[in-house]
């Protein structure tokens, strides 16, 4: 990775904290309040915002919508379609995290009808919901023939699965995994920031997705190269919290989280950086 | 600020954790944790509860009602109003957060027609929603042209804008910023204890709103004393943790300020205490 | 307590890292976070799911369901219904927290509804929410009479309650307090692990219910054991956070237990347990 490039990340980063997006997010209320404080930490200001009557409202002064299924019911999901469909009528960019896709067919139905209404910007996923989302357009056979376990197929097929749903949707795809995989109708990214306590705490990958939502706000130029800043800077700041809470526990862990990701800008961050591009 | 006065506010802070009041929350579902762990560390004890059908027998054994539409929707609404006029029926003082006036019509027409139909002990808020909830009344004027952005202006500007919205809710209102500041019938008082990461947090506001119902729910003599007790009290913490957390980060500054709230009482903070009264 | 029993709870801690139970929550908005980062910390894995339409897929891939009624209302009862009588239906554990049972009437009803309909597998409450359940069925007098406010009444007060719930309803009963008490059809346990600090933040009633979700979808041999087990693990890690967190404040412990939680196991935990079996 070249220094020239990590400068482009590091900019995208630094963006962030200049412009301090708006981000609405329409979550789940599980990891709610962990969202809210991700995009405030990394420089955004969050709204929470879910009643049909404000949607429009909110919309117009946002910067960014991020759409998370993760506790959804009719009521919110009718304001999901309504804020994707406004928000993307008037250029912004909409994020959309599938929460639990595959797991129900309201989920699996919900996402699937959200990615067919919507243009979304960016979408993130772990390898199930992302195949899941691409099983909609009837395309379950490869995705599975490539993975047999093993990490290297299993990187292979998240970048098979995030190039071929990118392709349908015009979304950038994220899939996040061991190795975090990016995909644009073109170019695939593999970021290999990112620590196992992630996984161990409810809210990492919603708080990506939140974050997703402030740098896509804030960073309009190159969406993917946005979402490469983002997957780094959340991973790097996941190692760093690591390395301080590994030897005291998982709430240490999810309050150093915060403060990393507090802390970080491009220019701290850039040496930490691993991305690489195909 | 005389030591008889620190003396006063001081017993208030003291009186919240004597009487143990319960604080009835109808609140947003992004802060309510942090909501409830603050009213505890005060001293208080909180009972969250937005279903109408429990609302009347809640208020019945509740000492006060925190009424926060962060995250309204038709239902929560109804059940705002409703025991919004239960609870001052029975004299329990209730106090409003009218988070995100004027963002949305929605939240700027629910807030104004909660102020018209219920008489609220206290409502706050920052600047803006406070003159968003004075300009339902058709008051927007005077208070535009008080603001020229500059720290004293702005002082003036909220200083007018709590004081007329005093008079015409009867409420002790309080608008938080860089300098707190209270106003019921007849006084002014200026608060200026805090510190600025406090709003780089979500739910300092909604905290300080809760902490409010929990301190008129405790003192029920003067309220402007007691707001200003709580506002007192609330920003020595935001001080103390600001000190333990600065060089960590945000989540830690979180984590502290709930350490803090929890280990101040009367006496210990009497000294820190900003209080000016005009 | 012998070493031969110590064993037998510490095994039921090493098989839910082992086999890391699915615990279906439907719970309150308000420590829903906590639950779900305790039951991971325990080495479980959380899904937060109350849409009425997605619940017979969620259950029947769960190892069991968690309903907590803490902010009860309409629609997510409903789906408490469907899903408890879903779950039991195919032999999955149902635990119940009847958060508030006693505090309203909406809550009393929806306790005792609850219990009549679904064969719960655990039931946890305070002393008096486990004397309202009891009520319902007509039986409060003995139970009142028994209670002169002494630990020792009571101590016996509890064991009587829980005994007579668990023997109406079929549910292993657990009633916490200073000393926690658990009955099945025919043993008493007494568990005194516990720290004060754990009643002054919210949510370590749920989050303990959710760990028993966990515990008890882990371990279905005998679910009293696997209760007892549960009760004392969450102590002790108590216990240890309130030795990390006393001079700091209940922000700290807050995150302390979460910490202890997840760095115990139940060889780690063996010789702090303290359960007693009458």
């Amino acid at each position: 990775m070249s220094s020239e490039n990590r400068k482009v990340y590091a900019e995208v980063a630094n963006l962030v904290r200049e412009r301090r997006p708006l981000v609405h997010c329409i979550t789940n209320y599980v990891t709610v309040n962990d969202c809210a404080n991700a995009v405030l930490a990394v420089g955004g200001s969050p709204v929470m915002a879910d009643d049909a009557r404000e949607i429009a409202d909110i919309v117009a002064i946002a910067s960014s919508l991020v759409i998370n299924i993760g506790t959804l019911n009719a009521r919110t999901v009718k304001s999901m379609r309504l804020a994707g469909k406004a928000a993307a009528k008037i250029g912004k960019p909409v994020i959309l995290d599938p929460v639990g896709a595959g797991a129900s067919a309201l989920r699996t139905k919900t996402a699937i009808a959200l990615v067919r209404e919507i243009p979304f910007a960016v979408i993130r996923g772990n390898s199930s919901e992302i195949a899941t989302l691409l099983a909609g357009s009837g395309n379950t056979r490869g995705v599975d023939a490539a993975d047999d376990g093993s990490p290297s197929k299993s990187g292979e097929k998240n970048a098979l699965i995030a190039r071929e749903l990118s392709r349908k949707t015009g979304a950038v795809v994220v899939v996040t995994g061991a190795i975090d995989t990016i995909a644009d109708g073109s170019r695939i990214f593999k970021i290999s920031n990112g620590h196992p306590m992630m996984a161990r705490i409810t809210g990492s990958g919603c708080m990506l997705t939140a974050v997703l939502g402030a740098y896509c706000g804030a960073c309009h130029t190159d969406r993917a190269i946005a979402a490469a800043a983002a997957v780094s800077i959340m991973g790097i700041a996941g190692e760093r919290a690591a390395r301080a809470a590994e030897s005291v526990g998982l709430g240490t862990f999810r309050t150093r989280l915060i403060d990393e990701l507090s802390r970080i800008d491009g220019d701290g961050a850039k040496e930490d950086m691993r991305i690489e591009t195909a």
